[in-house]
Formats: structure tokens, sequence, C-alpha cells
């Protein structure tokens, strides 16, 4: 199958050519890049060396499938002709995740490029929306936060665990903010530093409100998030916390067994999320793509407390991209980003 | 003044060596510390050699005020005789934090050593009992974690804005976990890497519900605190939840604006707390005696969101400690922690 | 082939668990490791879950093929009789690079525990032994220093270039030194901050002076090599100078080219070297079996300057065992070593 | 005595405002910066909020001396007209370092503006020119690479010990490229990552050659320099390599020891040069003033081996700019920049 990757010079761009070049099942065959227009992709990025191709202004060749790191708006507006066309596409941006275009242009600013495409686009959190996806052409890969987020909290919601009291707490490496320079990551400012931002709402808010409402209809969650940015290149760590309904769990030890063993048969057979008996770590997931998942109770509030982690770049985005390639094109789902993790 | 530090070699004793050494009112007489006794100050630790002292194992002087930086037990061991004397001490571990022996048993695993001191031990969090501080000879330095979460709730509980389910996710710097050795904090693991611990309950917790009970009599509040660690070296960054009071602000950007001046007018005077306009960022605290608070309001849930910032060797420990000091010994509060912070 | 793994408990040992079980020819089945005996390997190593093995205290079943990643002496201890057995093995210790027992007592303090073995064994720079890596059934592999120093100077020496005062300033990242605790690589001691170590004598000198007179018979250098410890994970930064031979080069910018052009053409067809045109960054071989190698002209001293780069946990250690071991089994030399670099 | 800062906007600039806040003898009257003009400065720089001004344009009031944070040629045109009104000034950039207009012209690639105020511009490296800048009304204070290597081979070159082959390897945290944007200096590039820069010719390089032919009459050094890039915020190491002369020093330890001794002689009083009897970190000096020196004998190769830390934004800019400004205006030399390294 012959891959194109519309704008391969930001972090998710050349996140998807670095895994897709060692995909047995794939040819990446074009890559675009606005700022590096004619220059071999190896002399503009040498650690995809290996990768002899010229970076082009536009998909030059056909191509059979498509996936678009460009940042939303640009991103609709290159993949919709593509789509038009036939042309299976995987969009990283977050253009085709809101389903009302009015959120959209509430949370994004601008009116959406094409608003027609949106019923037949499909929200890829591979581990909800399977059946989907394997059907679908335009697929809209989910925000590395959302992912963080709805994977921990996914169990809990579906048997109807929690209240509607939602806290999310998130702490992101900071290539989540791209390749785009900016005063917040330029390195003597962001090393050794935390901060909090996006306090005012950020644009993952309404994906992950959505995708809940969408997941367990009729709830209707009160959710809080918060992300932070802390000094290192790529992981995300999610803490989230809910009430728990009284009675939903047995009291005591038994209670926290319970728990876990919920969340392992709800991910029985998945390949890319595992559920820890120990707190996780970012590093644990370098790399790779899985996503970590450890629920505990606070039993002296009753609350839920869950746990999640994985890499930004590679299930929040190429690798989760490449996973649901893989279910749109027929392939074994985890192939080409079944790596282990690059610990330490 | 002649001042003694009990463990010099341990993160807080040698924070205490560093900034004890300008401070105009004292003399630094003797510094102890086991691992390295009969060793010259500057050969131990190389950033102190200006300061021309010898470790021993212990006090061997006569000093009129002691600092401890010692583990807990073996703080409060150390502490006792010289409390009986009729010095003048600050104690950095956590022996005389929590007022009720039994719970002390409970969270740190021993009989307290001395429980006939604890009444008259002060809890030292300097913005809440100044006038308690000035009167007392056995001060028990705050947590880390407690001096963020209280100095960033204090105003909202103090004026009855929040309701009894309040979340503190905390993210601290490395050096938190002290100068002892752990896989954990091994470079290679700790780095590039983000994780949550203590979810079974951490010990700053009851110190927190403590104070927060003292403060405002009659709240019963349900705390969640989850701690995270965080690849820098100093600093803690805490993310402080609580329902909003029906009522307790005005509607929309006005209640934003509300929130901000009761905490400016709760803070007026204080030296080493700032209410920030913008979300403060760990760095702009570094190796100062500053805490900077962020209170905003998520309107969408009507929740109270407060963010704050510290460095937790300083007004997270040693800094703190010497404010305390100032008081006990009637200096000006911030004789000798006043330094601006060493960004970037 | 049947692999195991002695001690996988190291960073070495697990770089190779996680590199082999993705090997196409290879099935892990043993892996050994004192300190988790009994334990699940992805219990104890969580990054490792996917690989259903248990640790255990020695080789347990019949293996094909054994690497050790144990410190040096109980390598050799270890291996010892794996060799008399017959079974081929990749040493990743120190144990059997260096060719003099006399030499080997003085660096490493111990007396060799087999040095009739030595005789055998090959030194697995690969691309300098190729043929006899091919033949051999021990294999001493390279230090991550010499690998990234050899590398840099080769196509040098081999033409003749320089002359005898060779300086190696190398760069490492915290991993290097292992996962044994130590206070210089406790976390909070080795971020933020850079030091030179070894001054007295590193042990990896011998074994790049050794390599260098083999290489070039007759040439006597006088090598000085000082290693430096910096605040990242993986990664080696060699920076090799050597005086240019009279007339060796073209003066100007021809000399640059002509250099560079010997450089390309000694490692004409290398899979895992690569001549760059750029000065290269350690991050660009993150995870990857590369070394990057950029030679200049510091032309007011008519000095050679060579600038390579490697991770010193993949081509430095587990990556050139594994590229070695391919030889040694007769499968394609970048067989599972050859993943793109984990960039950024 | 009333103080203004040129370009408190940078990082040198804002570290002059950090250390003149506490300066018992100094009154921090005026500070510019281009990009920030009429905003307070602790709205735009929150850890300076203490100091209550209003970043202006230009110098806007009776100023009685002026340092400059600015780049080159902006400097020095900006500093031009204050120093013909007879006001002294501090210039942290390089306009002032080279002495032939024709040698700046050649790296910096502009015309100096002003080349009739070279010859009274006096080089600040504070312990070899202190009788001179006692004197001065125009400073240049040297680069923070040049500090770093000039204070490691100072007493070597001035007691004739070394020939004329000089290397100096430097490793710089990323702070010394300034508050530009640029992508090596975006933290997803510059974390986990080390390279080499300035290949062809550092603009250090002049300076470094100019002081140490200056400092030895006669002597003709060939200096190759290379300096990289480490990933943190603050200090430079520097390793220097020099041949011994025959019989410059004993042989075996005693060398070692008549070194030690004479490094330790020739900086005997200085009150910010230590000569270590370990090797040092770049940490010990963090946030201070202090440059430590280690030399040490390769008794293998008789060369000399010294390495020298420093944090560049101190002793390497702002911190020996008011050094320097301490003996131009009369003040005890330590006053205002004698704090502790801020360790760990």
């Amino acid at each position: 199958m012959k891959v194109g990757i519309i704008n391969v010079t930001g972090y998710s761009g050349m996140e998807l050519a670095r895994l897709l070049y060692r995909h047995p099942e794939v040819e990446l065959t074009c890559v675009t890049g606005r700022s590096a227009v004619g220059q071999k992709l190896g002399d503009f990025l040498p650690h995809l060396g290996d990768i002899d191709l010229t970076i082009t202004e536009d998909l030059t060749e056909a191509v059979d499938f498509v996936f678009s790191g460009l940042p939303q708006v640009a991103s609709a507006l290159a993949l919709t002709p593509v789509i038009r066309q036939g042309i299976k596409a995987v969009d990283i941006s977050a253009d085709f995740r809101l389903k009302d275009p009015a959120e959209y242009q509430q949370w994004y600013g601008a009116e959406h490029p094409s608003p027609d495409l949106l019923p037949q686009a499909v929200y890829g959190l591979t581990e909800w929306y399977r059946p989907q996806i394997a059907e679908c052409s335009l697929l809209a890969n989910p925000g590395c936060y959302p992912t963080s987020a709805l994977l921990a909290l996914g169990p809990a919601l579906k048997e109807g665990l929690i209240g509607e009291d939602i806290i999310i707490d998130s702490k992101s490496g900071v290539s989540g903010a791209g390749r785009g320079l900016g005063l917040m990551y330029h390195y003597a400012e962001a090393n050794e530093n935390v901060s909090a931002y996006g306090l005012g709402g950020h644009r993952h808010l309404p994906e992950i409100t959505q995708e809940i409402k969408a997941y367990v209809p009729g709830f209707q969650p009160r959710v809080t998030f918060i992300p932070h940015l802390v000094p290192m290149t790529r992981g995300i760590l999610s803490t989230c916390y809910a009430p728990l309904k009284d009675g939903a769990l047995p009291s005591g030890k038994a209670g926290e067994e319970a728990l876990r063993e919920l969340y392992r048969a709800s991910y029985k057979g998945e390949p890319f999320v595992r559920v820890m008996s120990q707190p996780p770590q970012t590093k644990q997931t370098l790399a790779n793509n899985y996503c970590l998942v450890y629920p505990v109770i606070d039993h002296r509030t009753n609350r839920l407390v869950v746990v999640s982690v994985l890499d930004n770049l590679v299930k929040g985005a190429a690798g989760q991209a490449i996973q649901n390639m893989n279910l749109m094109a027929g392939f074994e789902e985890g192939t080409g980003v079944d790596a282990l993790a690059a610990y330490p």
C-alpha cells in the first residue's frame, strides 16, 4: 500500500515516517512539508536518513492512503480533496473530532472548511470504535490528552461506577506543543520548570466531554481538565479523579481487587492497553504504542483515582494513527507499532 | 546568634547552611552529619567551601538556636535534649507536626519519642501562625506539599468559598525525596519520566487535613492528595480543586476578579506570597522563598482551581525554617531569605 | 535460534531483551538476574511486559547463543563454562577485550578468570573485524566510548592522515554508568550538571590504544581520553583531535571535501555508520544502532577534529552485540536492529 | 550609585537585575528593553516582581553607571553616547573585547561602530586586569567561554609550563545561547541531546587567542576551541589540553602536587577562583560567581589537562560584570555577588 504523509516536518509527521518506514505492508512514497520543499528528507531530518524521499509541496503521486500531520484548519483544507477523491485518510489534527461544527468554531476560532465530511469521520480511539474504524474512510485521530483520559476512565464509565464530577489533571512532555517555536518551549525556560496552562479551557476538553457522553448515553459529566507542561520530551501522565457511587464496589481491599479485575476484564485482549499492578511511569511507554492504566480507590473519600501513561507522539498521535490505518486497510492491528518501550 | 545545624549533609541541611552563611544576624558555628564526621564541610560539600567548619557527630559547642535536618524519629530523638535544655529549635522533619501521637504512629510507623513536647510545638506555616511562632521555642516546619497546598487554599477556606471535596494534585522535583539513594531517583530512571506515588496515602495528607480543620473550625474536608515525581531538581506545583459554594462569587468575569481581589487582600503585606495574574511557573521561585498563587474559576463546573508554586528546598523547607527562626529570634522576617529567584 | 541473556536486569541486559524480542530469527528463552530471581520479567521490568519469561538464577535450559550483561569479572566467570560447552557467546563486559591478561589485571584490579580464552576472543567492532566476527565463538563487545572514538578516527588512521597525539573528549549520558546506585547518578546531583571523571585514567583508554595499534601496525598513539557525564539518559558524543600530517590533505575548502570523501569511501556500504554533512547530535541516534561521524579540519592549526555520536546502550552495547550475533549466526547483519532513531 | 541596565529582557540583563537588586551600594533606577517598553518589570519577568520599575525604551534618567546586555553591534551603538557623556559602563556583549577593529569585522561581520573607543576599553577578566579595571571607564566583560578557558590555563601559561598546542573543549548549558528563539534551543530538540557547534570557528576563539598572547608576550598559541551544547540551563565546563614542557614539573605524584600548589599560589587570595582537589561539577557554581579549576597531569602523554567550571550567566556574564563594577566604583569586590551556589 502506497502511503503519503502531509507535513512530515512536524513531530507527528516525522514520527509517522519513523514508524511507517519499518511497516512491512506499507511503502512510504510521498512526504510533503512546506518549510523544506525540494530537500531530501534525510538532509532536513537526519534521523530519517534511511528513507530515500524528497520533500514535496503537495502529494505528488498516486497514493492509496494519506496521513495528515498539519495543524487544524490547514489539515481539513488539505484532506478534503483527498477524501473526495476516495482516498482513505487519517487526520492527526483536531479537524474531524468534534461532531458539531458550531462547537468547532467556538473552540478553534474558525469556520470548519468542510462540515459535510464530519458525519462520515470516525473518532479513532481504537479501543472504543474498532468496528466503525475498520469500515471508515476518514478517521479523526484522537488528541493525546483525550486518549490518556478516556482510556483511564472508560471501564469505570461503562460499568457505571462513578458520578459526574470528573477532574482530569494531565502532565505532558514538551513535544506535545509541536515543533513551532515559542518562549514557553525555549529550552532555558521549559527546563527545570512545571506550569499549568489552558486554565480558561483547553481545546481537548470538548473532545473529552463529547466522547464520554457518546460512550455513556445520558451521562452528563462535569469535567475539569487542566494540562501541565513538565520538563521532558515525550510522555503524558493523566491523573483522573471521580466520585465512586455508593455500593459500586466492595469496601476495603476487596474493592481494590474488584476494581482492577473489572479493568482487566474490560481491556482483555487489547494489544495496547495494559492494566498495571503498580503505578505506571511515562518512561515505560517511551517510543511505544501502549497506554498503561492504574485504577485505585481513595478509601478515605470514596473516590476513584486512575493514573494512565502513554507516549504523546505514539499512542497519543502517530502510533494510534497507524494502528487505525491497520484496521482501515485490513492489516493486523499491531503491525509496525509493536516495538517495546525504549526504557530507560 | 550562634546557630547549629543537625545533619547538614541532607538537602535541607545543606540548604540551611547555604542561606545562613549570608544571614547578617547569625553565626553558623556547628554542623553535624554522621556520614562525614571529621571532614571539612567544604571538602564534603564543595559548594559550601566558603564556610570554614568541620562536620561533627553531635552539637559540640554552645549554640543559641538549632535546626534539625534529620529524618523523622531521628530528628525528635536528637532535638528532645536540645529543647529540654531550653534552646530554641526548628525541626524540618515531620516529628512535631501532627498533634496526635496516635496519628503519628499510624503514619510514621513508630511511637513518638517525646509526645510530651507535642503540645508546645507550633506548626510553622508562617502566614497562618505568625504570633504563635514568635512566641514558641519548638517549631515544626511544614512539609513542602502542605505549604504549597495550604497557601493555595487558605483564602478560599477562610472566606468560606468552597465545599469539602478537595483534590490536591502535586508535582514535585526529585530533590524532595532527599539525598538517600533509590532506584526511583536514579538519574536514568527519573529523567524523562513522570509518575504518581503515595496513592495509598502520603504522609503529608494527615498534615494537610489537620491544618485545614484547625484553620476553619467545623469544616470537615474530604481531601484526596496525589503527589507526582517530575524530572527536575527543585520545585513543587500544586493544582488544587474544590467546588465553589453557590453564590460565593459573582458569575462570569466579575467572579474571577472578585476571587483574585479576595486572595490579594488575604495576602496583603505578606513578604513571601504573591497572588499572580498569570499562571505561575516553578522556575519563578528557583532558589527563593516565595510561594506564587494563582486562583481561577472553572465556570463550566463552578469549581475553584488554585495553582501554587514554590521551591521545595526553600519555602518548602530551609527558607521557611529561617523565616520562622527570624520571627522566633526577633529579627526582621525576611532577613537572609530575600534573594530573588535564579531564573532561568 | 534459542537465546539466553545473563543478567537481564542491568541496562545492557534489558536493552538486549527489548531488541531481541522483535528479532525475527531469534527466540528469547532464558533470562537470568540475581536480584530478581523467580519474578516475571514483566513484573520486574514493566516495559518488557510482553515477554513471557521468568527471571532465573542461571541459564536453565538449552540455549544456542548467550549474551552476558554482567559486570566485568563476574561476566568471565559466568561465560567460561558456556564457552567451554561450545555455545557461542557475546560478552558485553570488558572481560575479553584486552588481549594481555597483565593489562587486564592492571586496569580491572583482578586476575583474569580464564586467560586461556583470551586468544580466541574477537573484538567486536563490527566495521573493523567483520570476517573474524563471522567465524568466532566468543565475542568481546566493544565499550561504548571506544566504539565512538574508533569509528571517528578509523578512516584517518587507516589513510595515515594523522600524527600520534590524539585527544578524545567524550560526553556521555548517565545510563552509561549502569543501573547501580551512586550519589553521582542520583537525579538531584546529576541533573543540571556536567563533570569530567576518570581523569587519572579510564578503563576504556587501554582498549582504545590497543585497537588503534592493532589497526595501524607501527603507529604509537599518545592518547589522552577524558570522559564527561552530561545530564541525559542515553547518548555519547566524542570529539576527537589529532594533528594532520603536512600535505595529507589539500588546503582550504578542498581539504574539507577530500576529507569527507575519504570518510565516505571508507564507510561505503556500512549499514550503521553514516558520514554527515552537518554536525551530528546524539538525539539523532536515540534508541538506534547508528554511529554518525563528522570529520572537519581546523585550518588555523592544521588539526583534524572528528565528532561522532551514538546511543551508548545500542551501538555502544546491545545493538552492536546483536549486530555481531547476526554475523556469528549467519543472519543478515541488520536484522532486529534497524529501527530508526526515536527523535525527538 | 544609580545604575541602569540596557536590555534587561535578555538573560544577561535579567541576571544583572536579579543580582543588583540585593547589592547594598547600588540603586537600580532604569531598565530598558525594546520588546516590553511600558510594561512593569515584574509583569514581564515575574521573578523580578519585587523590583518596582517600568521598562523603558532608552535610559530615561540620570544614571551613574550603565550595563549593556544588548547583542553585539547594538551594544556598541547604545553605549557609545553613554561613554562619551562620561558615564562608566560595562558592556556584556563582545563589542569592546577585540582590540583590532579589522578582527572585529572579520568575526562579527560588521564594521565597529566606534573604533576610537577601543583603546580605552579594558578587558574585564578580573583576576588578570584588576588594576586596569579599577581605573577604567569602559569595561569589556569577557565571554563566558573565554573566562572559563583563561582561568583554567592562566597559571600554566604564566609559569611557562606548557607548549603552544592548546585544545579547549567546552560544554555549555543552553542559556548561553540567549533568549532568542531557535530550533536548536527548542526544548524537544535540545533536551536529551548533545552536539558540537561552531566547528568552523567560534567567535570566542579570537578573544581567547588575543588574551593568551597579551598574557604571555611572545607565546604563539595554536588554539583549537570547540564548544558543545549540553542539556542543562546554566553552566560551562571547559576541558583544556596542552603539552607540558619537559622538566616543567617533577614526575609522578610529586608533579601533580607541584602543579596544584602552583595553581593555588597563583590564585591565592582570589575571592572567586578556587583550585579544587577533586574534579569540579558545574552545579557547584549554580547561580554563583565562582570559577572552580582542577589541573591534572596525564602522565602517559605528559599533557596538562585542566577542567574549569562556572555559571555562564554569573561568572560568565552578569556576576563578573558586577565584580568589575565594584572595582570601577571603589566598592568591595565581592559585594552583591557573594551568594553560595544553589546546589543541588
